[in-house]
C-alpha cells in the first residue's frame, strides 16, 4: 500500500461519514479524541489517558503522506520503506543507488539528511466547530463554503501564532464537526537504516496487496532539532516479547480517504466515471514509464520510484473498482440509504430539513460528468516542473492577498510546506522531466482533440516532443535559486520572466482557476451541504457513537491478528522468514522474487522460524503505511505496510471475513538488522539489548 | 513489427488512396500487375514479365496476416519468428517451451504441424471493376454498397469453382478499381527452424521500431502437399554474394493497411477519436496481461505472445498518432487537400460531380465520434471463448442465407478459413480465457457504466471475475469437437444449447448486428462513396501513374540499401554479428538485452564482421513482416522484419528523410545457422552449398 498520492486523493474528493448503525465488530478508524473505548472493552482493554496521550504523541505523520512513529528516546522514526523510498530516490546517485542497495549509517555522522522531508506530531486538538458553522450560517452552499474556508485559515493563523505549531482545521463528519488539529513540525530528518528495495518489496506487483508476504518494507529515519537528535517525550518501544495469534493489536496512523457512506449516485459516479477515467490514467502512465525505463539503465534508476507509485495505485483502484461493480457490496449500500431515505421521508420535520440532500448531490455528479475530463485537462500539465511553474505564478497572485481569501493551499499555515518543497534541493533529471511533459502534453491532446485552441496553443506549433524539449531546455526552474529568485521577485519578476515554463503556466492560470472554482462551487460545495445534512440525519436515525471517514488525520484503529479463508483453504496469520527463501525458489526466473543477495549471503545465520509478516483486522487505507502495531502496553509489535487485495473494498465499506491489514513482525526488524545487516547498534537502540 | 490484427485493421478501416501527385522518388506499394517500371528503370532494372510472376508466385501470404515467400524448390517458406510466434506459441508446452529454446527439425519427419495455418499463393488477378460498379450504380451509398458486397461474392464463387483457387475481391483506390485476386491455398504447413525468441526479439520492446538492430527474425516452415513436401515452380534462391550499401532492393510483401489519402476530417477523427480510444485499449490491455503473467511462470508462457502483440501495437499506434500530432505532416496534407479542392471547385462539371465528397465524409466521421464507443462495447466481448461462440451462433444464422446475402466474413470462399480456425485444435487455457473475460466484461462496464442494461445483462448478476469463472467452467466450448456439434447442429442446436457463451453471444447477438449495421451504413458506405468521387478528381487533376493504399495483398516496393541521420549523427545501413555482443555488454542487467546463450557459447565460431540486420528505402508497413528482399535477380539478400520508429509515419505520409525499412541479411541467416545452431543441412538447402 501507497501513501495517497495527491493525484488519488483528488480523485476521490468528497469524503463521507460511516456511523454506528452498521459499525461492525473491529471496524473504525476512531478519532483519538472520541476512542472506541467500549469496543476495546470488549476485548478487555482500557487504556487509560496517558497511554492514549503517549500514543498520540508517538505517531508521525509525513507531510508527503504516509505514517510513521517514535521508537526510540533517541529520536528514532520507524516507517515504510515504500512511504521512505521517494527521500531514498531523491538520496541515490548513479554512483550509489541506496534503492538498490539499502543504506546503513555506520554512525550519527554519517546519517543522510533529506533534502524536503517533513514530519508533523500531533500536538493538540481544538474543537472549533461553532465558529466554522457560524460562518456559513445563513448563505447559499457556495458562499457558505467559501466564508467557512476564510474562518478557517483564521483561526489557524490565530492559534498558529499564539502556540507556534502548525494549525490545521479538519472537517469531520463531512461538516458535522470541524477541529483543529496542531502540530509539531520536524523538517531536519536523516536516514539511518532502509534495507535494499528488493527485499523491502520482495514479490513486487505480483504480491503487492497479496498475501502471505515476506517484505521488509521499513526505513528508519531520526529526527533532529538545532543539529541534535531530538529527544521525544513519547514513544513506543519495541517489544521485548512480540506477538501471537489472538492478540489484540492497536494500530496509529493517517488513513488518506474513506468514502463509506458515499450516497448511491456518488458512487455511481466514481463507479462509471471517475475510477474508469482514473484507471485509463494509470494504464498510461504506467506504460510509458515502463517506455522510459526501458531506454537505458539510468532511466530505469530515476523512474523506479514514480514506475512503483503508479503501479500500486492501478492495483488499489483496480480492487476498489471491482468492489463497486460486486452486487453484495452494491446491494448492502443500497439497502441502508433506501433505509435511512425511508426513516427521514417518514418524519416531516426531518424531510423538511435533510429530505433533499440525496438528489441534490445526484444532480451535483450528474453534471460533474459532463465536464470533469475537460477540467482535469485544462487544469496544468502533469509534470513536476510545469507543478513548480504553476506554484510559483499563483503564489505571486496569492501572497499579497489576506491569508483567508487565498487558494487554500497558499494559505499562511501551509506555506512552510509549499516553500520547503519548492526550493528543494533534490535532483531532477532533464530526461525525466522532457519525458513527463511530453506524455502530458500528448495526454491533453488525447484528451481534448488536436484542434483545440489550448492544445494548439499549449504545444505553440511544435510535436509534442519537440515542445517538451524545448520548455525543459531553456527553462530554468530546475534551479531551485532560480525559482527563488521568481518568488522573491513577486507579480513584477513573473510577468517579465521569458521561462517558457512559467509563461506557459501563466498563460493557462486564468482557465484552470476558472475550473477549479466551478468543482468547487458546483460539487464540493453541494456535497459539503448534502453530506452534512445526510450527517445529521444520520445522527438522529442511528445514533452518535461511530467514527467519521478518513481524513488523513491520526486514527486509532484495532482488531486481533487473525489468519482468513481464501479459495477454501486457511491462510495463517504470520508467516516466517524461513517461507522467504522457499518462495523465491518456487518462483526462480521471475525477477520480482529474486532472493536480495545479503539474504541469501546470510542464510545460514538466520533464525528461519522468526515471524516474518502477519495480519490483523484493524481497519487500514492508505496512508496508514507505516503506522506502528502496538500491544495493549503500548509496545510495537509489527509495522503496517500493507491491506490484502480484500481489504481494498474498505474505501466503501470495512468487512473483516477476508480482509486484512498486513504487517512486518518487529522480530523480524530486529532478526533482520542483527543477522543481515549488521545493524546491531540500531537492534540495541531498537531494544535496549 | 507486427503483422497486423484484426482489431487494428478494424480501428483503421476506411482506407483511401495515394496518388502520383506527391509521390516521392521511392514512395509505393505497387501493385504487381501495375509495377512501378518507370521508378525502377530510373535506378537502372528493367524487370521482365518472366521476373514479375516469379516473384509474385513465390511470394506467401499468411491469412493470419503478414508476409513469407518460397525459398526453396523443396518447398521452404521464410518468414518472421513473430509472424510465426502465434504457431510456435500453440506448439510449445511447459515441458516443451520452443518459443523460449528455439526448435530445429532434425529431419523432415520431425517437422512440427502447425495446427491452424494457411498460406496464399496469389496466382492470378482479373479486373472485375465493371460488374461490381455495376451492380451499385443507381443507388443510395448504404445499397450501392450492400449491392456491390452481393455482386462481389457472386464473383468470388463463380470463378472459384471455375478455378479452384481461393477468390477474393479486392476493392483497389477506394473503389477506383475492384480486382479479383485468385490464390492457392495450403494449410499443411510445418516448422522447419526457429531461433529462440531472445535472439529473434533482442532488445524486446525497447529496440522495437528502433535502428540499429541485432535480431534474427526469422522462422522456416515447410509447405506438404498431399503428405509430401510441396515442390513450388517458383521461388527465390539464396543469393550467393549478399548485398552492399546502394545496391536497389526490391521487397514483396502484403502491407496491411495505409491511410495515405484520408481528407482532413478523417485524419481528425483518428487523431481525436479512434487513436486516443485504441492507445486507451492498448495501455489497458498491456497492464492486464502483465498481471496476468506476474502471477506465475506458466501464466507467463501462455501469455507471452499476446503480450508481444499487444505492446507491439501499442508502439505502433503511440507511432501513428505522434505523426498526426506533428504540424509539419499535418500541413503538407491540408495544403494538398486545399489544392486539390481548389481545382475540383473551379470546374463546374468536376464540382458536381465529385465536389460533396469532402462534407459528407466529415459529417460521417464526426457522428461516428459521438457512438463508436458504444458499438464497440456492444459488439461482443474481447475473448477467444467469446469469438468462438459468436462464430459458432452467427454460422447457424448466415449459412441457411444465399452466400452473397450473408455477414461477409461467412461468404462461400471463406469458409474453409473459418472452418480452419474453429475446429483447431491449438490448446486454449481456462486460466487465460478466464482473464481475457473478465477483463473484457470489466472493459464493458467501464465504458457503459454499471448500471447499463447491457452490462447487467452480461455479468447475470455477479462480479466480473465470478461471471468470466462461471463462463469458462462451464462452457464446453474448449473443446473443438464441441464446437463442431454445434454448428452441425445449425440453428435447433444453438437455440437448445444452454452453453453459458452460446447463450450469451446469443443474447448479444441482435445489438451488436444493429451497430454492426450502422456502421456499414452509415460510414463505410459513406466512406466509399466519398473516396471514390476524390479518388477520381484526384486521377482527373493529378493523372493515374500511381498505387493504391495497402490493402493486405501482394505488394511491390523498391528502394536503395541506405543509412540514415538521427540525432545529427550518421546512421549506417548495415549492424554486424559483433555489435549484438557489444549491445549485450552494453545494457548488461536489462533482461530484453540478454545474450541468447547459444550465442555467447559459439561467439568464437561466429564470423564477426557478418552483416547482421540492414535498412533501405522500401516503402513498407504493418504486413510486410516476413517479406524477402531480393536483388535484381531475383535472389534473397534479407528479409523484412520492422521498420524505424519514423517509418511509422508512412500509415499516412511516406517520407525517405529518416524513415527507414528493417531486414535481416541473408548472410547472418546462414552464419547464424551453420555457427550457432547446428543447421548446416538447412543452410545448405537454401544455398546450395
Amino acid at each position: 500500500m501507497k501513501r495517497w498520492s495527491v493525484a488519488s486523493l483528488l480523485m476521490v474528493a468528497g469524503a463521507s461519514l460511516a456511523f454506528s448503525g452498521a459499525v461492525r465488530a473491529d471496524e473504525g478508524m476512531w478519532l483519538v479524541n472520541k476512542p472506541p473505548l467500549e469496543q476495546l472493552a470488549r476485548h478487555g482493554f482500557k487504556p487509560d489517558a496517558a497511554w492514549l496521550e503517549n500514543a498520540m504523541k508517538a505517531s508521525v505523520r509525513f507531510s508527503t503522506g504516509g505514517s510513521g512513529s517514535f521508537v526510540s528516546k533517541t529520536g528514532l522514526v520507524m516507517t515504510n520503506h515504500h512511504v521512505a523510498s521517494d527521500m531514498l530516490a531523491k538520496l541515490s546517485t548513479p554512483e550509489r543507488n541506496i534503492m538498490e542497495t539499502g543504506f546503513l549509517a555506520t554512525s550519527q555522522e554519517n546519517e543522510l539528511a533529506c533534502p524536503d522531508l517533513e514530519l508533523n506530531v500531533l500536538w493538540d486538538i481544538i474543537d472549533v466547530t461553532d465558529r466554522v458553522k457560524a460562518a456559513g450560517a445563513g448563505k447559499s452552499p457556495a458562499e457558505a463554503n467559501t466564508e467557512r474556508r476564510k474562518m478557517m485559515a483564521t483561526i489557524e493563523k490565530e492559534i498558529g501564532d499564539k502556540t507556534g505549531l502548525m494549525c490545521q482545521t479538519v472537517t469531520l463528519y463531512q461538516g458535522g464537526k470541524y477541529h483543529l488539529y496542531c502540530y509539531k513540525r520536524f523538517t531536519d530528518v536523516r536516514v539511518v537504516f532502509a534495507p535494499e528495495k528488493q527485499a523491502a518489496f520482495f514479490g513486487g506487483d505480483a504480491d503487492n496487496f497479496e498475501y502471505p508476504r515476506h517484505c521488509l518494507d521499513c526505513t528508519f529515519f531520526r529526527v533532529y532539532e538545532n543539529g541534535k537528535p531530538y529527544v521525544p517525550e513519547h514513544f513506543f518501544p519495541f517489544s521485548p516479547d512480540g506477538s501471537k495469534e489472538g492478540d489484540l493489536a492497536m494500530v496509529f496512523g493517517h488513513p488518506g480517504r474513506t468514502q463509506r457512506l458515499n450516497t448511491m449516485a456518488h458512487l455511481a459516479y466514481l463507479r462509471d466515471h471517475a475510477m474508469p477515467r482514473r484507471l485509463d490514467g494509470l494504464w498510461r502512465a504506467e506504460i510509458k514509464a515502463q517506455t522510459f525505463a526501458g531506454r537505458s539503465r539510468e532511466n530505469a534508476r530515476i523512474i523506479e520510484e514514480e514506475l512503483f507509485g503508479i503501479a500500486n495505485g492501478r492495483k488499489a483502484v483496480t480492487g476498489q473498482y471491482s468492489s463497486l461493480l460486486d452486487p453484495k457490496v452494491m446491494g448492502r449500500k443500497r439497502e441502508a440509504e433506501q433505509r435511512l431515505r425511508s426513516a427521514v421521508s417518514q418524519n416531516a420535520e426531518w424531510n423538511k430539513q435533510w429530505g433533499d440532500a440525496w438528489d441534490k448531490l445526484a444532480a451535483a455528479e450528474a453534471a460533474r460528468a459532463g465536464w470533469i475530463e475537460r477540467a482535469a485537462a485544462l487544469g496544468g500539465l502533469d509534470s513536476p516542473m510545469f507543478g513548480i511553474a504553476q506554484t510559483i505564478v499563483r503564489l505571486a497572485a496569492e501572497l499579497p492577498k489576506p491569508s483567508a481569501e487565498r487558494l487554500r493551499e497558499f494559505r499562511d499555515s501551509n506555506l512552510e510546506n509549499i516553500y520547503l518543497e519548492l526550493y528543494s534541493p533534490a535532483p531532477m533529471y532533464p530526461a525525466l522531466e522532457t519525458y513527463r511533459l511530453e506524455s502530458s502534453l500528448l495526454e491533453m491532446a488525447e484528451t481534448l482533440g488536436g484542434e483545440d485552441p489550448a492544445v494548439i496553443a499549449a504545444l505553440a506549433g511544435k510535436s509534442p516532443r519537440d515542445r517538451a524539449e524545448q520548455l525543459v531546455t531553456n527553462s530554468k526552474l530546475i534551479d531551485p535559486a532560480e525559482r527563488k529568485k521568481l518568488v522573491e521577485g513577486g507579480k513584477a519578476a513573473i510577468d517579465a520572466s521569458t521561462d517558457p515554463l512559467i509563461r506557459l503556466a501563466a498563460a493557462m492560470d486564468d482557465t484552470a482557476r476558472q475550473w477549479r472554482k466551478k468543482a468547487e462551487d458546483e460539487v464540493d460545495a453541494v456535497e459539503r451541504e448534502s453530506y452534512a445534512k445526510i450527517a445529521a440525519a444520520k445522527f438522529a436515525v442511528e445514533g452518535e457513537n461511530t467514527y467519521p471517514d478518513a481524513t488523513f488525520t491520526l486514527r486509532m484503529s484495532f482488531g486481533p491478528i487473525r489468519g482468513f479463508e481464501a479459495d477454501g483453504a486457511k491462510v495463517p496469520a504470520y508467516t516466517t522468514i524461513g517461507g522467504l527463501f522457499e518462495k523465491a525458489a518456487e518462483r526462480a526466473g521471475d525477477k520480482q522474487f529474486d532472493l536480495p543477495a545479503m539474504w541469501a549471503k546470510n542464510k545460514d545465520r538466520l533464525k528461519l522460524s522468526t515471524p516474518y509478516n502477519f495480519v490483523c483486522t484493524a481497519d487500514i487505507i492508505g496512508g496508514n503505511s507505516g503506522s506502528p502495531v502496538v500491544n495493549t502496553r503500548g509496545e510495537v509489535i509489527g509495522l503496517i505496510f500493507d491491506g490484502n487485495i480484500d481489504s481494498l473494498g474498505w474505501a466503501f465499506a470495512y468487512s473483516d471475513e477476508r480482509g486484512r491489514a498486513v504487517a512486518v513482525d518487529s522480530r523480524a526488524l530486529i532478526e533482520a538488522m542483527k543477522s543481515v545487516y549488521g545493524a546491531e547498534t540500531l537492534a540495541k537502540e531498537l531494544t535496549g539489548r
